[in-house]
């Protein structure tokens, strides 16, 4: 029978060559396709040093309580979501530099989801475990809206293809992320409905969906995004590519 | 009589009820508001993260010679403050990419400030403590020299309502910094002089003075810059607050 | 005869003094002369309160098999290696603006070098140790190649100041780089052929060297390459100096 070490190993192993697979295929024509090769190439390559650090006995806490904490995924985490929000930000936006306020909210709201996750996981204390696990879900709301409502808004702007990429890529990410604080609630740092076998083969295997499944439907998008600047449908568009001009928020006249 | 837990959970409630009136009053009518309203949203929301955890007995603990030190406070400052300073460098400079190298010699100042004041936190021996001590105030005074002097000189060379903001809020901010060394200095992490309820009541009005009553006055700069900027005095303003031409430093011709 | 502490004053007292240099022989006239200024000003400065920090019996933990590891250095390493490799990017590039992608795969591949190169040192176990080891040096070999071929390619293309500064000082960083692996294996944290004053004695003077040697001859490269674009030679390399135009990639048309 499989045991938690095992699917830790599987882990490392399955998002080393993930990342392999991610850098070799992924394109560098434009800007936009060079940062999303790097984004979807290296956030399962941190992920394997977090999995290879917890299979073999590192990163890992015994809580006062007894509970054995695996702390190691959360800082994973706190560093793979932002490069995941970042990468789906570019695809919105074509450079994350035109509305750099929208995407900093993007991404603090996402670091604050994973940081008071990680305080409801070193929690024991019910009233503050449970009031990090709020504040965890609240931050997630935040991260859905601003993906939902103006990052969308400013896709929509842009060209058919960043358009397509972004409303494809938005679905599959929201309903995998929702999986993981109910997955967190029934294992052993929430209510313990599930074994730490369970929940870790669980985690593992959202964890490669999330990352090398994910990364691959994402890249095959901004290779379409490229192709389409590539193809020099307008002068803007391309200029955009490669970051030279920022466009303005839909808030401002752009020929000012 | 309030103990030191009251003192927290008012810091917490305050913090949180401050961060709700900032992002609903905030408006986003150009990119410059829009990061105003972010950052100054955030500064308390962070500052309630850290309170909320203070106040469940987390971000806390026991040194060798048996002091109770509440770290936490020290992790919310070296996020919180830095978003002060960036926002500060915002208003004097129309976004903070026409400086890069300022804004970031500001900000690693005050990250230096902050990081040395945790240590000087942490120490018992003496000639350690102190010397910390003496580092974070000499980085108060590289925060202080790039206030005053390089960046005010960017303020007064931008346009009028970017000038009185700027140099409205920095005194302001400058006094009620400087208030943080000297409480700092009388408490328990210090030379004990203030009992530990005494201290963290004084910190924590103090907060709620530097990141709410502080965030709504510079909100209010940051509107009235909008509302020039927006009045479409100049073309070159507009251009600077949506942040699609950086204007170059002072020292290098422009129309270069 | 030398002991460790008597090294790591040297170490703290040479940083304050090189950074002290490196801040008052620095210019400011251009944003990238000024950009390295504070990335070589600051660079010993951090080192230097990271080795006051040892040097007064901080900054170091006494790890379960009995062995004192001096984690500060790590601390040190992650936030100065990635200033001094943005630092080169930017003498490359001529703001790291315009090859975003590149630049982020330089410094993350550096912070894992940096950050296995940690876990080893806090590693025991002899599979979990040498896997982290040859992970390191898997991320170094990964700087070498940016630094080598993507990052030489955009230098070369640019006015000759530039690409000579930049071929000038990749040599000497990557020798000097590529003896640090060669004393942590020899030293306490590795093979422990060598006693922990002589490698600590060595790390002292590598790192002066690295930091305020490098420092120096960097900054000269700086200032030559400010002289030119001042010398106005080609208006696109001046607007390059101000990081008003960011230059795009060479695989995207430049006039789009």
């Amino acid at each position: 029978m499989m045991n938690e070490t095992t699917w830790l190993w599987i882990g490392a192993i399955g998002m080393l060559a993930g990342s392999a697979v991610l850098f070799a295929t992924g394109g560098s024509r434009t800007q936009d396709e060079e940062g999303h090769r790097l984004a979807h190439g290296l956030v399962p390559l941190m992920a394997a040093i977090a999995y290879f650090a917890m299979a073999v006995h590192q990163g890992a806490i015994t809580l006062p309580g007894g509970r054995e904490f695996l702390y190691a995924r959360y800082i994973d985490w706190s560093v793979t979501t932002p490069a995941l929000l970042l990468a789906l930000s570019m695809t919105a936006l074509g450079g994350a530099r035109c509305r750099p306020g929208l995407v900093a909210g993007l991404l603090i709201s996402d670091v604050i989801m994973i940081v008071t996750g990680l305080f409801f996981g070193l929690s024991d204390d019910p009233v503050a475990k449970w009031t990090w696990y709020l504040a965890s879900c609240v931050a997630f709301l935040a991260v859905y809206y601003i993906l939902l409502v103006p990052l969308r808004r400013e896709a929509k702007a842009r060209d058919a293809a960043r358009s397509n990429a972004y409303t494809r890529n938005v679905p599959v990410l929201g309903v995998l992320w929702l999986l993981y604080p109910i997955v967190v609630v029934l294992g052993p740092d929430g209510f313990g409905t599930w074994s730490p076998v369970l929940a870790t083969g669980c985690i593992t295997v959202l964890d490669l969906v999330a990352k090398v499944g994910y990364g691959l439907m994402a890249a095959a998008g901004s290779k379409a995004v490229a192709d389409g600047d590539l193809r020099g449908k307008t002068v803007s568009a391309v200029a955009e590519t490669v970051g030279a001009v920022p466009s303005g928020s839909a808030k401002v006249p752009r020929r000012a």
